[in-house]
């Protein structure tokens, strides 16, 4: 499997261009340019990235394999934001067979940890991983502690390395995981990890300063990279930032 | 799966007849004339609609693959109205490999966006998909907002908008959404369903003016066109405004 | 599967012996005769019966398709009384194989119209239909509004009418349906099931003029004709009864 | 299947040794010597008992098909009686295949009628069915009212001649029941197994005299015979006991 | 099935370094030493161990079959204990066949006797067994009370023998039990546990002295060995105390 991530790291690190927000969020995070697939798609076949994270029906609609060059990430499961019962649960909407037939390099399960539903995620995280072991491409652990049982923990040392290790004892090959915030316990959480490499949630759009800062201190703290999307997208020059991102973790390790 | 849209559309549009309104509504939507789905199927075969949409049932009995020339269309589950819990899940009652053997050019699948049976939905909608894929017909969404989580705001610009884009994502071909109720709104339904063909519910009976001056808005806002029922069949000269709309939707573009 | 029809009707019309109380209702409608299945199964083949319905068990026990003249319709699903919900479920207890490896020449299931469980019953209904419709028998539909949803309300025109729709929208070839009470209205139900031909429930045992009244009514409303049980075989000469229906429903049309 | 059921029956009668109270009831039922399933298969051995009833795991562990010579009967479902909600329910924890891997003559499954999750018991006794009916080999149906619903009532008339009733009606070979305790009502609820066998349980240890009185009231009624455990190995003279069974049951008749 | 056993086992009896804590307990059970699986593994391949038990991910990305000489027991099942439900219920993670591809000698699964959830777990586990017995490798039944219905008896002779008698029942081939506390008691834990071997849970860690003395004693009583974790790794000398542990219970016999 280790072999499956060198399509999506250069250097052994990876950047990310995250576009699953729609479905996630709503369509709030865009705007007139934002709110189209093909604008996002040719910023991450930019060059500067690793990865393009998207579901299943915008990959199948916009990205071509034989003519896109950034590797595609395709989300397997996913939710709404409108329903808000207490506890999360994410269902499958990809197949591991329909992510391959549209051209992914990697696919991507959301696991809430904490959540009412864990039992049910963990569980098919690891049907999926038998498909994704099968198939040989990397299965990408999103780990986002949820739910009442973790309500106002969810970027604890403690919570975020329990989720990391959860990841290792489940068999994932590689983690998005939200950032605790400060360097020294963000070490823990990649040592918890283990040999699972560790990718950071990107999250809400920042101050450019704000968010190089993080940027150099998770990986300081060993993390193998960023996924990113608001900070790009958001942006009054996206090609630009992108551009820096790359530098500082594609090029400079 | 394009292509698989040119059955149900004409130079780009789509006018459909719907008939599923006794699964839904029960049978006081009707009178003696359009109780009998012989009549609306004559009506559907005038030549002025691009699909006519009823469940497996009635298409079984009534629809002829070899006689009738309005391209079939058969929505894949359906409820009644009767049991109100405050979250609505329609289940499945016929399978893509059924509709396929009456003659279907199209399915449907309806998606109650905000429902706390919305993952299930969409789990649903995701495994048919993956026959409708193999099977080369295409799939429509239904996306209904519904439930206690977008309780008055099923017409509003922000919840259809993210039904449309959820459409998106999971990999429906067009939907079928209900009108915001104004022109600029919908715009932004449009552009958030990206490739994704736009029709829209024609709804209860309305003056006439008042629905064709809905039938600009939506068309001018880029909407593919209609699926229109009880304007129709509870109309006095169903024909006739068949005929206008098949005029303003299918040939003035 | 009109074909199918034929083996349980005689001049498009049906008498059906109806023995399933056992199960649904327990052993109180019983006397020492009656408890007997053989002796009911005596009744059916009197030759004045169009279908002998019971469950599987007794059709497995008694029913022997080389000696037994009438045609045998086996009850796929069944619950008992004891357990008591707000909304009933009936569960499957036989598939549509091992009904005709038994003989069957027809199937019924019983969808409770209005229940909480409406969705599963529904998705279970068109699971068996599609081996029906492989194997070549009818189903039919039991179409019995239930639950807190329609309270009150299980003989309403509205609620029958529904459920008998119900049942031509998801693809019956025949329903057994309770009766509104009135001829006028239970015509509605008749229209509303379109195509899918209309057996009317015996129900309690009534008095014998009353009965025959509501036969008639039924009848001239447009019914199919009757599944009938405890009028018969707890009436004092069940074969004389049976004649008399067979003649009012089978002959005289 | 009548066949079947020649295995362990001996003149049409039957007389079992039932231990299966480790799972359903800890080990509180047990001493030293009871405890200990080989000493407890030794007596069933005697040549007195015409099936041992046991579960899975002892019959795997204890049971010699080439050696022992008692009939075979495994349970195919059972419970702890730890988890006490009102209404219980009893998973499957094995198969037919594997019951008869294990040399088993016939299987058991457990239904609680009244329970609300009976309609689940029920439909998995009726998958069950499908495999012995294939495998031929009799399935014995537990027949024991549980739950909020007949609680107060599981020794009435009403309800154990209805669950004898449901026996039949979903297809049972033998039932398994309790005792309504007098002769009369009990010869109702063989009455309503009709042609499927009855065996009564045999209950707590209760005095000799009492216990043979019971005996000789269940097989007047017409009762196939006794499944008895406690008050076998809980005598002091269990082979004693049950030589005076096997000449009550199996001998004189 | 016995013969698996030999794997797992020298001279009858078996010790296994556990190390499944950071899915279970999180990652505050370890020091920077001890959240290295790598560092644990080399523990365990001291020689001193006939088992190493750990999550599928960890095995796949450390364990070398070709490599450890320490038999791998991949536990199928788990949970983390950030949801903290009245009842738990540990969903299956890892297949018996994924087990065996990663070199597993032997498999594990919790079943938390007296959780509401019990009958789930139970039928899992009858599902496992049949892939275990026909791969032909033993299935360790961890035999843990939880729940409302037990809370506080956790650790009774009652509830313990309770549970080690339903992993003989359901046909485990070993279990790891928690102690009842004292030798007397332990001993009916273990003569209800029949012919299935029986290893002790080490748990929190203890002073050594106390810690030996309880060695000494289930041993007497008749246990077969322990499963230890955080007395090993979170000790000083954590091959000192191993070597002491094998001769007390694997050469002492």
């Amino acid at each position: 499997m280790e072999d499956g991530l060198l399509r999506i790291t250069k250097n052994g690190r990876a950047l990310f261009l995250a576009y699953d927000h729609g479905m996630e969020h709503g369509t709030e995070d865009f705007d007139d340019a934002s709110i189209d697939p093909q604008k996002i798609l040719d910023i991450a076949d930019s060059g500067y990235f690793t990865g393009f994270i998207c579901q299943k029906g915008i990959a199948e609609k916009y990205y071509d394999r034989n003519k896109n060059k950034v590797p595609l990430i395709v989300k397997l499961n996913g939710k709404t934001n409108l329903f808000k019962g207490q506890d999360p649960y994410s269902p499958r909407i990809c197949s591991v067979g329909e992510a391959i037939s549209l051209g992914a390099s990697a696919v991507g399960y959301t696991v809430y940890i904490g959540s009412a539903y864990e039992a049910k995620m963990l569980f098919e995280f690891s049907q999926i991983e038998r498909e994704t072991d099968r198939a040989g491409i990397p299965l990408i652990g999103w780990m986002y502690p949820r739910g009442k049982a973790v309500k106002g923990r969810e970027h604890s040392k403690e919570i975020l390395s329990y989720g990391a290790r959860v990841a290792l004892e489940i068999g994932a090959e590689m983690i998005k995981i939200p950032y605790t915030g400060d360097r020294e316990s963000f070490k823990w959480v990649i040592q918890s990890a283990g040999r699972v490499k560790v990718v950071v949630v990107g999250g809400e759009k920042t101050g450019e300063e704000k968010f190089f800062k993080m940027v150099e201190d998770v990986l300081s703290a060993g993390a193998a990279g960023l996924a990113v999307g608001r900070n790009i997208w958001q942006s009054g020059e996206p090609i630009g930032i992108s551009q820096k991102l790359a530098e500082k973790i594609l090029e400079s390790c």
